[in-house]
């Protein structure tokens, strides 16, 4: 292009084909999964050219990531998801994880989610990325919900919140990225309420 | 070959090619890490032909995993690694998981471990393979501690041991695989002792 400045239609386009693009990428991820997921595969169903990615994106494993975060927080901030606080830190806790968990045994979701997390796991750089947009600010809306939960006494003044987050939600996590076994309600209810038992206060003698 | 019986030097000559190929997988995912570790790469390190490797091993995959598990496993039968067990459950799982971080954070290992769970990940038929060859047997060796625990009377008797395996082993594999933070002996030892704290039966009023 030979200016700077973008005509309003010109960046219309622009953004149209961006999202075709990112559509594309998202649909073929959950076809193909991502080893067959593919630049040239994308273009030609957004119907752009590849050199139109490349332009916008360093790689496959960007593309996708940047396909993740657009679609799947859709209309809303990440920082505006709160967790639940009905008072119960369990019950709220179990709410997020179940539905968790349907997501990740939704084959639409499995295949991208996959695709997502092997570039995490293969690339530091997205893995940062991916820490600063999208894993840290849901960390940090966990860690509002314990500390929500400690300030009404349920939790141990002592207990780290990070080792608190990664002990109530990386099992569910790794159970669906290794296939260690199914993940069911009763998984998740299990899990919390172990978590929870080492996370609470020490109880009054029974 | 003509003929289905193999003359002892030239079994002799598969086991050494076997082996060269083996350790040249496994040197070069340390060196060049997994999207760039290619068979042709492979075949050159351990001077034999492309051919030979695929007649032994259907994939990048399956042949990183079984020089992973050759090489690592050596003399030794997995189901004989055994955790130890001074009496004192917390200490022992902390000299386990401070071992495993140690190892994780060397970059001999940490290249070819994440290949190998990037295939994991991303493929059902070695994930199934990783639980019936490694994983399974090596988590059997873990439950088998926590059971040793439990008689002991250090572990509350209503306890699922998978879940107990899951929370006192997966935030240190999370946090690896997702480089969420530093690997470091205190996290290992936060995580024990919270984990363990949930794990442990109903404590006598203090």
């Amino acid at each position: 292009m030979p200016t700077q400045k973008v005509a309003p239609d010109s960046s219309r386009r622009s953004q149209s084909a961006r999202r075709a693009i990112l559509t594309a990428a998202l649909d073929l991820a959950s076809e193909l999964g991502y080893a067959k997921l593919s630049i040239e595969g994308i273009a030609s169903a957004a119907g752009v050219g590849k050199q139109t990615i490349y332009r916008w994106w360093p790689s496959k494993g960007a593309l996708l990531f940047d396909a993740f975060l657009t679609l799947t927080t859709e209309g809303q901030d990440v920082g505006e998801a709160a967790l639940p606080d009905t008072g119960d830190l369990a019950a709220d806790l179990k709410t997020v994880l179940r539905a968790t968990v349907e997501e990740l045994n939704d084959p639409r979701y499995d295949l991208p989610m996959r695709a997502l997390h092997i570039e995490v796991v293969h690339d530091p750089a997205l893995a940062a990325a991916y820490q600063e947009r999208l894993d840290g600010p849901l960390r940090e809306l966990k860690k509002e919900r314990l500390r929500a939960a400690r300030r009404a006494g349920q939790l141990a003044e002592d207990v780290d919140l990070d080792v608190a987050v990664d002990l109530l939600f990386g099992p569910i996590l790794n159970r669906w990225l290794q296939r260690t076994g199914p993940l069911t309600a009763e998984y998740v209810d299990q899990v919390v309420d172990t978590a929870l038992r080492g996370l609470r206060p020490t109880p009054p003698a029974g």
